[in-house]
Formats: C-alpha cells, structure tokens, sequence
C-alpha cells in the first residue's frame, strides 16, 4: 500500500534552546492536548528532577587534547547515526502537528539521528515506515492484551525493517496526571495501529488505551517477543539495577533507562541519578537508551559519560513538531547537534567514544 | 442510649489531590478555626518539613512483576482494612463540620479504613460509636488528670470496641501556635467527653483542655492503662528509637510514629525522617502507626516500605469533612486509595506486603 | 556618685516572636541607626546563616519523661539565673531608646538573666551597676590602647561586682558594613565610660572607636587582665577548636562562642556549626556562653545541648528596648522564657541539664 | 613607535561593592555589548555557581594572633605586587571603554597589581606596554593558526616584557552564548594586534576569532612556544588534577585554574571546587593563578588558603573601567584591598603567607 505522504505545513525554526520551544509550542497546540503533552504526574516532581539532576553531574573537562572537529556520529544497532540521538517514542504526535509519526521520522531522517515510534502513534507503522524507508528506526510496544494484535505489530515491525522491540514496562496503567483532570481532557484521535489492525474500523480511543493493554506484564514476555519477531527486544522503564540485570538474564537485548519523562510514577529519582548503578550491572553485556529531562548538549554527555549508549530526547521534539513540522523536528535535532559539538569541543572529547570516558562527578548514589 | 446520628449537609466531592483542598476548606471554615486546624508551632519548620521530606525519600520501582490490581487491603490488630490508612485522632471536629466525630467515623467506615477518635472529640464516644458500630475504630488519649475520668474514657472505649487505646505522649502541654495569638483564637465548643462524664454538666472550655490533662507522663502508665483497659496501648508521639525500645519494654503493644502534625515541639526533623531508625528498633516486635504531612499515595507507600504498618492521615480529612461531611471524608480516602493504587501498580508491588519490602533510599540518618 | 536612673518611656509589650519584632523596631528607629543595629557584613551571608543554621539542628524529643513545670534555672559564675540567657553586650544602647544600658540592666534584672554591658556602652559602668545593683551582671571589654584607660574600666567593672570579663577578640576593627555606607552613617553618640575616663571631657565619637581599641591582640592580654582585675576573663569571638584550646591554656576561664552576630568576618560558618567541634575540645573545663542568630527557645535548647552553658540574645533586646524601654527587654526575656518552658516539656527535659544531654543531630562538620 | 596614550574620561568611582558594579554598569555600556561581557553559556549554571560555591567553603578564623595592619603585598614571577590579584585578560575593552587596555594597565599600575593582557585586546601589545611600562605584566595567547603570527605575538609580548604568556586552554571555540543569539550582537571592533601583524591593514572581525585560532591544542604547544620565547609557560583553563599534573609534565611553569568564567563549557563545577584538588598534584611544584567568579575579599582569601597563588576578577574590572576609566578599575582594586585587608585582620592573618595557612571547610570534593 503505497501513497503520498502529507507533510503539512513545515519550516525551520530558530531555536535559542530546546526549553524555550516549551512557551512557543504553547500557543500553537491546544490547550488539553498542551497539557497532556507536557505535563509529569501528581505534583511534578520526578519530572522536574529529571532536567535539574543534571546539575548535580559536574564534567570534568580536560583541555590540550588535540581536539580538532570532534565527530559525533555513533553506530546503534548496526545503524550510523550522525549523533547519538533519538526521538523518544511518543503516542499521539498528531496533537502537535498534522503529520504526526510522518514528520518526526522525516526530521530525524534528514537528521541522521533514530527514531522511535509509539504503538499509539497518530499514524501506522507501515505509513511510518514509508517516510522512513530504512532510515534508523525503532517500534515501541505497548504489549496488548490481544496476542493476534501484538503479531500484527511486531510483523508490521519487522517490515518496517525496524531494528528492534522496545517493549515499555512501566506503563501497565496511566500515571495520575493532574492538568488531564483540570482540563477535562481525554486524549482523542484514533490509534491508527489499531485501527489498521481492525481492517478500517475505527479503534478504540485513548480512554480505553490501558484496557487495551497488558497489565502482568513478566519477564517471560521478553523471549515470547523475541521468538516470535526474531527482532532485538529492549526493556523501556527500568530504573534499577536489579530490573537491569533480571531484563538481561531473561534475555534483554538492551535496557532502556527512563521514568516515562515524569509522567507514570511520581517520587522516582531523576532518570539520570539512576543511570551509573545500572551502567555498572549492565557493564557493556548489551547497549543502554537513555532518556530523562535532557535540554542540552552537555545533558547527553552526561548521560554518556555516566553509561548510555544512545540518549532519546521527548517533548523538545514533539514541540519542534508542532512549530514547524518535519523540518521543525529537524532544527531541534541541528541545534542539540550544536550544542554536543561545542561540548565535545570543550570537554577535549574527539569522539564519542571519547566522551564515554570523560570523569564526572555526581551527588547522589541510588 | 441510642439516637439518630444527624450528618448535617453531605456531598461527594472532586478531589483534584489532597493538598489543593486546604485551601477551598479555609473559603468554608471561620477564620479561627481554619488557623487552629491548619497551623503548625513557631514558625511551621517541622510541619513544613514533614511533607517537604518525602522528596528525599526516592522509590526505586520494579517492572516485568506480573501485577494486575494491585490489592492495597490490610490486617490491622484483627480489622480487615480496604487500605493501610487511618483518620488520625484530631480534636474537636465540629470546628470544620456539624457532624464532627460522626462523619468522620461514617466516612472512614464506607471507606473501609481504621477511624481514630480523639479525646477532645466534639462528639462522645458513644456516639461516636453507634456510627462506626463495629468498623475498624481506636481510641486516642490525653492522659486526664483525675483517674475516674480516665476509667470513665477507657470504659467507653472497651464498649465502643475499640481495638486499641493510643496514648499521646508528645502533648503535656501545647505547642506555641502563633496563628491562634494572632487571630485571638480560642478553641472554643465544649469537650463532649468531659460533658459526658459530669453526666450533662457543661465541659471545660478548649482554654483548660490542658489542665484536665495530666503532664507527668511516664512509661510506668502503659501497664496501668493496660491492665484497667484490657486493651492494647499504643505510644503515639515516638519520634527516637530510644522512645520506642523503651515503650515496648514498659508494655507498649504498638508504636505510633508522629511529631503531631508540626502542631507540639517545632524543630525536629520531619517525621518520616525518624521513622526508618525507629523501625530498625522496634524489628516487627509490635506495629508501627505513621502520620506527619502525607498528601500523597506515594508518601503511603514510601512510608510503608520505611516500616510503618498503618498511615494516619489528619487535615485532609477534617478538610474534605468541611467539604462534604462525612461524603467529603470518603471522597479523600478513595482519591488516596486510587493514587496508591496506581503507585502500586508502578512499583511493581502486587500486596502491601510487597510495598514493605520495596527498596528505597533517603537522604538522612537520624 | 549617685544619682536617679531616667529609664524613659516605658511599658510592656506584646511579643509574637523575636523575628517579628525588627520590623515593628524599624518604625521607631532613626534609619541610619536601625541600619546600623540589624547589619550583617559584607552581603549578610553569615548574619543569616546564624539563624538558618539551627534548622539543621534537629532535636530528638523524648516522652514520657515524667516532666512537670520544667525549671529553667540554672547557675552561671554562681549567679543564679532564671533562665540561661544572656543580654549579648551592644554597643550605644541609646540609640535605640533614651534609656540605653540603664533600660537594659533593669529589664535583664526584673527577668532574673544575666546583663552583659559594652565598653562602647551609652552609659558608664558606674551609671549601669547602680541599676543592675548586684543583679548578674558582666562586662564586655574592647582592649584600649592605652592601659591607663583599661585600668579604669577594669576598676569600674568590679566596682559594678561584674562576675567576668568578656575580652572580644573578633573585632580588631569593624566588619565591612554596606547599610552603613548606603546611609552615609556614622555612630553617634559619645562614648560613656571615655567621657567618664577623660573626667568628664566629651569622648571621642564613634566614627574613632577603633583607633581607640587596640589591634594587636594577643594570648599574653588574658594573664595581663586577669592579674590586674583579680576577675575571670572569658573570650568573645571564638569560632575554632584550636582558639579555644589556645584561651584556655593561656588562662581564659571562659569561652564565648560568637561570630559577633554576623556584623565582622562574614563568610564565616553560623555560629551554632561551630559549637560541638568548641565544645568538645572545651570538655567542661570551663563554662560556654554561645550568641548567634538566636531566635527561639528551641534554638537556646539547641545550643545548650550542643555544648552552652548561658546564651545570649543580642539585636533582639535591643529591638524590645526600643519599643518599650525596660519593659519591653523584660517582655522579650518574658516571651523567650515562655518558649524555653514549651520547648522543655516537649522534648522531656525537667531541668537545663536534662537539655545539656539532649540528643540532637546535626548535618555540619567544622 | 611612541604615542600619546588616551585614556579618554576618567573619575574615580564609589565600589559599595564588586557585585553592584553590574548594574551601573549596564546603564553605560550598549546593550549588545553588555550582554557579551556580563553573560554565561548556555543556561549560566556554571557562571552563577563560580560565585555562589564560594558560600560553601567556610573560613574558621583565628583570634588574638597578635595581627595589626595586615600586609597583602606579595611576589609573584618575581613582580613586587601591592595584592595578590590580577586583571583576568579579557577581549576587546575598548567594548566598555574609549581607552580599552590602555586604561587597564594604568589602572592595574596605579593600584600595584597585576596586569593581563588578551590576545583579541582592543588595543596593540606595545601601546599597552607603553602604558604598563615595566609593571607587572602577563599576556594571554590564544594561539593563531599561523605560526608567523604567533611569532609575532610573542615577540611583542617579549618587548612587552611580559613575565610569562599565558596560553587559554579552554577556548578552542566559543562557548554557546544566548545573549548574543538575542541579541544579534557579533563582536565588532578591530582585533588590534592582528591588524598589527598585518602591518595596520584592517584585522579580521570578531566573527573569525575562532577560524584564526588553532583547534588542535596540544601538550607538544607548551615547549614550542617556550622555547620561542624563552618565557615561562602557564595553561590557562585547567580545571582537573589530570591536566595540571600533564601540563607540568609537559613543561608549563604554572597553573591558571579558571573555567573563563562560566562563559564557555557549562555544566562544570564552580571554579573554586575545582581548586583544592588541583592545588593538591601541583604541589607547590609551579605558581597557580585562579579566576571564577571572585566578588569579595573574602573570596580571594579563600581561593588564597585552596591553594591560589594570584587571583584574578574579570568583570569587575571591566565595569570599573566602564565607569570611570583608568581611575574606575583603580577604585575596584582599592575597595578589594580594603576588603582583603579586613579579612586579613579578622582571620588573624598578618600575611599572605598566613592566608595561604588558613584553615578552610568545604562541601565539595571533585
């Protein structure tokens, strides 16, 4: 099934920093769909933590190093990105832009950076996949409670030439997020996954999105998944090293350290506080995403330095989205992109492997 | 003596979360009155702090742990509990609703939680009792002077059925509250258990309620109380593991962690900053009761997983009773159910005594 | 010479709390002089750090101590004190009210604490102790250059039955003090005790006070002054271990922990961080008087425990003086004795020497 | 080449303080080329914690040391200097000031301090030598590309008789600066020494600063440019142990720890947490200056007793010479010293070399 992709309305934006495009995005999304995008639950902390965590993680930047142009591309997954990003994967994108899943992955696309699609994304894996065309891409899952429908998303993965699973497991239900409540907003739109999987029929809407899905959730998923998609399968929402460890014995092919950006459980450290102690128990047996209140540069040489392979940035995109649609995307991709040169620059870091071993220092042991 | 309890004006109310009901209580509450409930001693450190401290107890959540519905109910001295909370024992309760003592015990019985009346309350026991007619109950307290008035207290209690006398020992006399010296506030309605004992005479006034107490208290008591009573005795007011050893040593047959709300002594720490080493002494030999500033379902559960077997919780009940009578209670006990629900779930905990053993790292060593 | 004490104005009044009455003080205060009394040095980061400190001091309440009526009394250079306070020694009193020292020796006086009189006082000595008639009394020495000069004041100080004398050695000249240059302020006012040395002639005024002390202060002064007075000599203005050590070895019979309120070095850490690390070094040997940024009867309860043996309350006398003359010193005693009874029954201290061992923790290490 | 140096307006000016100084300042310099001077990179973390840090080092002074009239002069390379502090090299001060460097080196000779030259002054080597005409001088390198180039530099800066070229480490690029994005603002103005190297034609703008330095900096740099010169080599931009020991190893003969105040790698520690360790491998073996935020007297001090053997402020020193001139940067040095001298007194330290004895706390190890 082949069509014309609509990109909607596009252009480049400045971007002073990626906390800036939060107020602009503002004007231009909704007002309950604003909210839901950037809200964390309960009363915010987590997701507060996860951006000011970072100022308890000082480099230590060397000088005198020889550095000269210091290059940041990466290999992930036997794909070469031109950094070591990511756009996270998150449902819904046609709230801040009309070409949703089709404008990130062209913006990440054009940016030589991974993208990840959500199982409830506004457009389907095979619609995705042909702006991708074979370009970094993972898929996300929300295992379903309907095993003939997670086939159909794992096959519809894997034509999709996706480089792996990354089954979410700390969403067996929605946080408790308050501006939903005080807005009166419940997510709208359809799940295009499943509405592609009901042959056309109109799937369920987002009220119903956890009745959908799986609740006991178990680490005997992990070798279902794999077996069945013959695809990689990364474990999404660990926060401790215990989970880390169990996820690889049970046969992870990689961890993904996030807390859902504040959104599910409220009162976890910052992502990044959790991020050494399972670097340490993970120690390079599988390679790490990271994702957590990252706004600058120097945040993913942090996450680097302190163990992620790859560092998956969310709502900056989603607001780059909304501002200027796949070449929105792509100037929030060019300007961490910047930011990452300079710091490497300036931390004497020629590559990433480089920054991978820079010395930091951090406050707090989790 | 049976008559109709009358609840006064009722109604469900939205509770968007436990703090945000302070402020629509104090639109509903006289001005005295609201200070008197809602105020801390000095200048509110410890009262402050008793919330603030939560922030530095961080939960390291599990995933892949085969929860679904999360099932929150508990044992507690022989009650089946819907939840591990209580109402905690509060003073005088007509301030904030006609109904008083007898809505919160409806509110906290439909809700399938323990209810604990206070000394103080507005309404006696025994009337207290007839609402609350068998469901989860306790007895708080303040030691009087006069013996005949103890036993009078205690009697009722043993009629009441309440399943343990809770014994305030951080209150011989009240803390400095400035709010009531600046509204000239005096707690003012009668003490319905002092009337009751002068068979009908008016009470003493809220301005001698610390006369009629008794300010030498000492552990020689606990036996004394037990042995008229019958019942269990717990210490409420333990804030040192050296309080709780000795308490179970003199007889204690449970400890209740608390420093009153911020209300008693200004300047100790936060009270779930005290609770970790006083669980390490107390070692499961008795249960342990835990109030101080919980707004939260994940302060329920970071409490729990520190040692504490039963949460009180006191002015987001006297405010949602303010709100809506002895509804407004439920409403704030299921709204906390929910939110411990969902942290439940998130943390991989499938019982309460999965919470327990949940991992958690703080910040203090007291 | 006797003649009869004019205490001004006076009357009693209302004290909410220490802190509430500087601004109530500010209203009847010439600017430049109440810029002068409140002032910290530099930015003020010490001055606030006195009070701010105390917060990270926790005290570990007790219960069931079998405590009634706390008695606060306690004996201090075999005076005999209703309570450990001290009035800190201010200079030129009567810039905040026309009665100055006199106001202050009668308020000290009728609330049973120690007086504590300045070199730089507004009234000589001989002025102050015909108020002060025998009540405990000490007086504050900034070393003269001239040792005829220090004679007389030594002389008129045994006179007066002062029980010690208090060397400051924190201020060979004045901390750097930016509302006094903002007001273009200079202190006014002669000098009593040099007028009364010069045989009347008017002193010299404030702007020449430390041309007049001496700088070279040295360990040699302490066996210097105490041979000549015959009286005990404490220091003022220890913040180390080893200065302390060092006093008592030369032959101080005392220490006074202080960073003069903040209004010399700043930069320094609050006073209270440096006490245990004083006070351990001290061990008992001779007797501590401790001032710093105390604002409640919780933090005399602080630092008694944490070492003092007598505390002393500068501006905050001050402040009373000047809103109600001797009444209004005696009403802020008054005020601080109050929360000293509250704070004792709460954290289950009978006596100040139950305080001394009272357990507290604290999160600095000096 | 001899010419009448201008020096343009010039008064001397009130210092209530350094920190004031910015906003008098501001009201003078245009808005472009204030937000250049005053601004971080990035968010400004690291500018702001330069200063804030210094609050968590904490002086414990001495008392009776027999201190009187401190002495703050010093040797440093040899330069008999008044204080131990130092005019940080920074670009282009014909920016703040008609009379650029011109009015810094008089400023810096008349107040006996030491005087640092950039390499993008505004002003040529010579005219400045002129003016600085044998008193303590240093010159700052960025290194050109073109060795010719830097021939010259060194030449001049020889002729200069500068005491050491400080080679900046830490600049391989610049810093991302947000102001500058706001405010559209390139540096403009002729860099002075590249147009003199270019035998007066017009030198290239302050838009390819960067493409005229070198990238690839090096420890091979430190014995090429000294054997050129035959001048001692210090590194300015150090910021960890590693790279003071490397830069030791590798020749240099001192140490300049300084993060270019926080204007270019955000995200590291304030400067002062990065001194102890530093101080610690170097040892004694080399000098070290420090910069990073210095605002008082007591900074200075403490940086004194970390390990620091000059000090130098930035900033303030453009914001005096904004104000008044040469006579503005002479009354910022003034009011230092007179702070400093304070200090000095109140410490109980007679000297330089007793500050650097001093007794310092610190939270921070990195």
């Amino acid at each position: 099934m082949t069509y014309t992709p609509d990109f909607g309305s596009v252009q480049p934006i400045d971007v002073l920093n990626l906390k800036s495009l939060e107020k602009r995005a503002e004007a231009v999304i909704g007002r309950g769909e604003f909210g839901y995008i950037s809200e964390g639950s309960d009363d915010g902390y987590t997701k507060a933590r996860n951006t000011t965590a970072f100022n308890d993680v000082q480099m230590l930047p060397r000088v005198l190093q020889n550095v000269e142009n210091p290059d940041q591309s990466t290999k992930f997954l036997g794909s070469s990105l031109a950094s070591p990003l990511m756009t996270a994967p998150i449902a819904g994108n046609t709230l801040a832009h009309s070409s949703g899943e089709l404008g990130l992955a062209r913006g990440a696309k054009e940016a030589g950076i991974m993208m990840a699609q959500s199982t409830f994304a506004s457009k389907t894996i095979a619609e995705t996949a042909q702006v991708s065309d074979g370009a970094p891409y993972m898929f996300q899952l929300y295992m379903p409670k309907d095993w003939g429908y997670c086939k159909y998303l794992l096959d519809e993965a894997r034509n999709a030439h996706a480089s792996a699973i990354i089954l979410t497991a700390d969403s067996t239900l929605g946080g408790y997020r308050e501006l939903d409540v005080i807005n009166h907003y419940h997510l709208k739109g359809k799940i295009a996954n499943l509405a592609g999987y009901n042959t056309g029929e109109s799937g369920a809407g987002a009220g119903s999105l956890f009745k959908e899905s799986m609740q006991k959730l178990n680490l005997g998923l992990i070798d279902k998944l794999a077996d069945y998609s013959g695809l990689p399968i990364f474990i999404k929402g660990i926060q401790t090293p215990a989970d880390a460890a169990a996820a690889i014995d049970a046969g992870a092919a990689g961890i993904y350290v996030s807390n859902h950006g504040g959104r599910q459980l409220n009162g976890a450290p910052g992502s990044i506080e959790t991020l050494p102690g399972i670097a340490k128990v993970v120690d390079h047996r599988v390679p790490i995403i990271f994702d957590g209140g990252v706004q600058r540069g120097t945040h993913v040489l942090k996450a680097l330095a302190l163990g992620a392979d790859l560092v998956a940035v969310g709502r900056p995109f989603s607001y780059g989205l909304a501002l200027g649609g796949w070449q929105g995307v792509k100037s929030v991709a060019d300007h961490l992109k910047m930011e990452i040169y300079i710091a490497m620059q300036l931390t004497g870091c020629q590559t990433i492997a480089d920054v991978k071993k820079m010395h930091v220092t951090y406050d707090f042991s989790r």
